[in-house]
């Protein structure tokens, strides 16, 4: 298709279509002539990507290009690629902690391996040193629960991720890593609030100030 | 005590104590001269609170004042206490969706009621619409797996307030909201690591590009 085709069935403007195109996330079209390039479904789906990165995802051009580069990466297995996907990603939150030894305590109880300098690992210490600063250290039941809950998620997340093709399994890594995070997060806050009203009732319990 | 000893027993230099005074988010102490304050242990706890929202939880000042506000707001229940807090707290991602009938199908089918007006459920409702643009529309299958998870965690978060005090309580649904945040990612992420790793092991599946 041209690339007025392209923009019509994405819903991107052909504008915006060509910036991508000069930003080198969008791969350019097969050449049919001095001005004509054309374009396939790959161009398609590589679209939809580059919007859930840049819109819901939050992620900054830069950082869109380097999780492309990761998802174009002609990985030598399906585990490195979603890796390198992965790694990619922006930090769940802030910032990283320096000392790595009590979150390798915590995963080497549960039994899990990740990749030495997963940036996941440094996100999860600084976030069990910030709660300890602030007068709530994590107990390790606290964070049983946490990893338990996780990994059920995570196991069905990654029993999910289809087989047919490489590129179909990045970009499914990439996106439902991405995309179920403030599902699950916003899930939260909402379950959380159900309970308060559950275990709080109006006119029950008072509590001193 | 003074405000060098508060400085000292908080890990907070005078400078910035004094900043916090000057934006309100810190009460003023007790006026014992012209230039003498005395400072008490709720002082402490308070200055430990506003280092955990403008650190680790990334909030604005003003931000940290609205949830500030709310953890000081006299309100005649815990349940409504515990509420404003939650709203007065930043959105778990960007955007927020104008049209929540689908979010709201959802957590009727769960039986959650939450504030009519929560923020989380627009955040929710967006999340959703997010994952459907990107080509992944979320089977109810895979909602009600997150929820589930959602739920647990919330549950137990929710059991654990402690109720000596409503300063306390508020305060303690603050922190544990926002910082356990990036404890559930993190410990998400590095659980798929884990399960890429058992589901797709080095020199296992050949997969097509």
């Amino acid at each position: 298709m041209r690339i007025s085709e392209l923009a019509r069935r994405s819903g991107v403007p052909v504008a915006t279509v060509k910036y991508y195109l000069r930003e080198g996330l969008l791969p350019a079209g097969e050449l049919t002539g001095a001005t004509q390039a054309r374009y396939g479904k790959e161009h398609l789906a590589r679209l939809r990507l580059i919007r859930a990165l840049l819109g819901p995802g939050g992620l900054s051009i830069a950082r869109t290009r380097a999780v492309l580069a990761a998802v174009d990466d002609p990985a030598t297995s399906l585990h490195a690629a979603l890796g390198a996907a992965h790694g990619a990603l922006p930090a769940v939150s802030g910032g990283a902690a320096p000392d790595l030894a009590d979150a390798r305590a915590h995963l080497a109880r549960w039994g899990w391996q990740v990749h030495e300098h997963s940036p996941a690992l440094g996100q999860f210490a600084a976030a069990i040193q910030a709660l300890a600063a602030a007068g709530y250290p994590p107990s390790d039941a606290l964070l049983d629960r946490y990893a338990d809950a996780a990994g059920r998620l995570a196991r069905q997340d990654v029993a999910d991720v289809p087989t047919q093709s490489l590129a179909d399994a990045v970009r499914f890594v990439v996106i439902n890593t991405l995309l179920l995070e403030p599902v699950l997060l916003a899930l939260r806050r909402l379950a959380q609030q159900d309970a308060s009203r559950r275990r709080f009732p109006a006119g029950g319990q008072a509590i001193p100030r």
